[in-house]
C-alpha cells in the first residue's frame, strides 16, 4: 500500500521539477543539487566557493538556496560572503521537494534578476539516503563525502553516488588524524559509479579547490550555450 | 493526503515495537537503539563496547542488530569481537522500523539465547532525521553526533536529540583540528533536551569511555530489577 503513495508523490514531484528546470534553463543557469551527511561541510563549500567565484577572472552570477529542517543560520553564512541566498525550513521533512525549491526561487527573484543568474547551488536537507529520491529540477547532482566519516560509505549508501555527476572530498587536512582510504574510498565510489567526476578538498586549507570551481564554471558555460 | 498514510504506517509500526518491547522485557534486557548521521562512528562505539564489557568485572550478555541499506561489513565488525549480531539490510530504506527488527530477533536467537541477554544495542541506518520517528521497541534512543560535524547539528536536527535518553560525542580526539565549539555544542543540545545525557569521548583513544559504559551498565541492572 506504501508504494502507490510513494509512486504518485514522486510523480507530482517529477512535474515540478520539470516547471523548474524549465524556468531556470530559459536563463541559461547551471543548477546543482548538493547532498551530503549532515556535517560533511556542503555550507563551508559554498562559502569557499563563494570566494573563490569573486576572487576569479570573470564575473560569476551566483545564488544559493538553503534547505534545512531547521534555523536560518546557513543563508545567513552565505549572505555574509555577499551571494544571494533564501533559506529553505523544511520543518522535520528529511529532504527538499520540487515545490519547495519552486517557492524559495519565487523568494530568490526577490534579491537577484534570476535571468542573469550563471549558477544556483541548492543545498539539500543533511542526508545521505533520501534527498536523492526527489528531483528539484537541477542539471547535476553533487555529493559531499568528507574525510572523517571513513572510506565505506559509497558502498553502504550506494544510491546517492550512483545519481551524482561529481563527489567532494571534504576535509582531506585531517588524513593523517583518521581511519579513511582515500583510494579506497574514490575506487568504491567509482565503483558504483564509473562517471563520476572526484575533487579531494579541503575548506578549511583551500586545498584542491580549484578543481572544483573549473567543474562548476564549466558546467555554467555548458548550460548557457544551450 | 500524505500525512493520514504516514500515521497509519506508524500505527502499525507501534503495535509491532510493543510486541517487541514485551518480548524483550521479559528477559529484562535493556534495548538501545543508536542513531546518527553517516560516519558518526557508531560501529566503532559498538566495538569499543564490546571490548569495554568484556574487560569488565561483571558478565554481561551483549548482542547487537545492524541497520544498513546495504553491505554486511558492520555485523561482521561487530562478530569479529566476539559478539553475536546480526545485519538488516533495508535495500534503500532510509531506516529501520520494528517489523525489520522482529525479524532480526528471530535470527538472532539462532546465535544466543534472548532469554539471558542483558543489554541488546540497536544500530540504525545513518540518518539524522528519520529514524527518530520509528520506535523498535527500545528502551533509550542514543544520538552519537561527533566533532568534525561541527557543533550546530542540536539545533538543525532538533528531533532527534528531543526524543534520545543519551548523547554521545565521539572523536573528541579530533577537536584540536577542527572548528567545533564543544561547550556550545552540548550547551545546544541540553537546550533541545534538559535530561539529555551527555558522553564526550574517543573511539580512537578511549578516552571517555568508561562514563559511557557505566550509563549502559546502570540501563541493564534497571531494567533487569523492573
Amino acid at each position: 500500500m506504501e508504494i502507490p503513495v510513494e509512486r504518485r508523490i514522486l510523480a507530482a514531484n517529477e512535474g515540478l521539477a520539470a516547471r523548474n528546470r524549465e524556468r531556470l534553463r530559459a536563463s541559461g543557469c547551471f543548477v546543482v543539487n548538493l547532498i551530503s551527511s549532515p556535517g560533511a561541510g556542503k555550507t563551508s563549500l559554498l562559502e569557499r566557493t563563494a570566494d573563490a567565484l569573486r576572487a576569479g577572472p570573470d564575473p560569476v552570477s551566483f545564488a544559493v538556496i538553503e534547505g534545512d529542517i531547521a534555523t536560518e543560520q546557513d543563508a545567513a553564512r552565505v549572505r555574509a560572503r555577499g551571494v544571494p541566498a533564501v533559506q529553505i525550513n523544511t520543518r522535520g521533512d528529511c529532504h527538499l521537494d520540487a515545490r519547495m525549491v519552486s517557492g524559495a526561487l519565487d523568494r530568490l527573484a526577490e534579491q537577484t534578476d534570476l535571468a542573469k543568474l550563471d549558477l544556483l547551488i541548492i543545498e539539500n536537507v543533511g542526508n545521505l539516503i533520501c534527498p536523492t529520491e526527489f528531483d528539484l529540477g537541477e542539471d547535476a547532482k553533487v555529493v559531499v563525502a568528507s574525510v572523517p566519516e571513513g572510506d565505506d560509505k559509497p558502498s553502504k549508501y550506494p544510491a546517492t553516488f550512483l545519481r551524482a555527476s561529481a563527489m567532494v572530498v571534504n576535509k582531506i587536512d585531517l588524513l593523517p588524524y583518521v581511519d579513511c582510504d582515500l583510494d579506497r574510498l574514490i575506487g568504491d565510489a567509482r565503483a558504483v559509479n564509473g562517471r563520476l567526476a572526484v575533487f579531494p578538498l579541503s575548506c578549511r586549507t583551500g586545498e584542491g579547490l580549484e578543481a572544483w570551481i573549473d567543474w562548476l564554471l564549466a558546467g555554467a558555460r555548458q548550460t548557457t550555450r544551450r
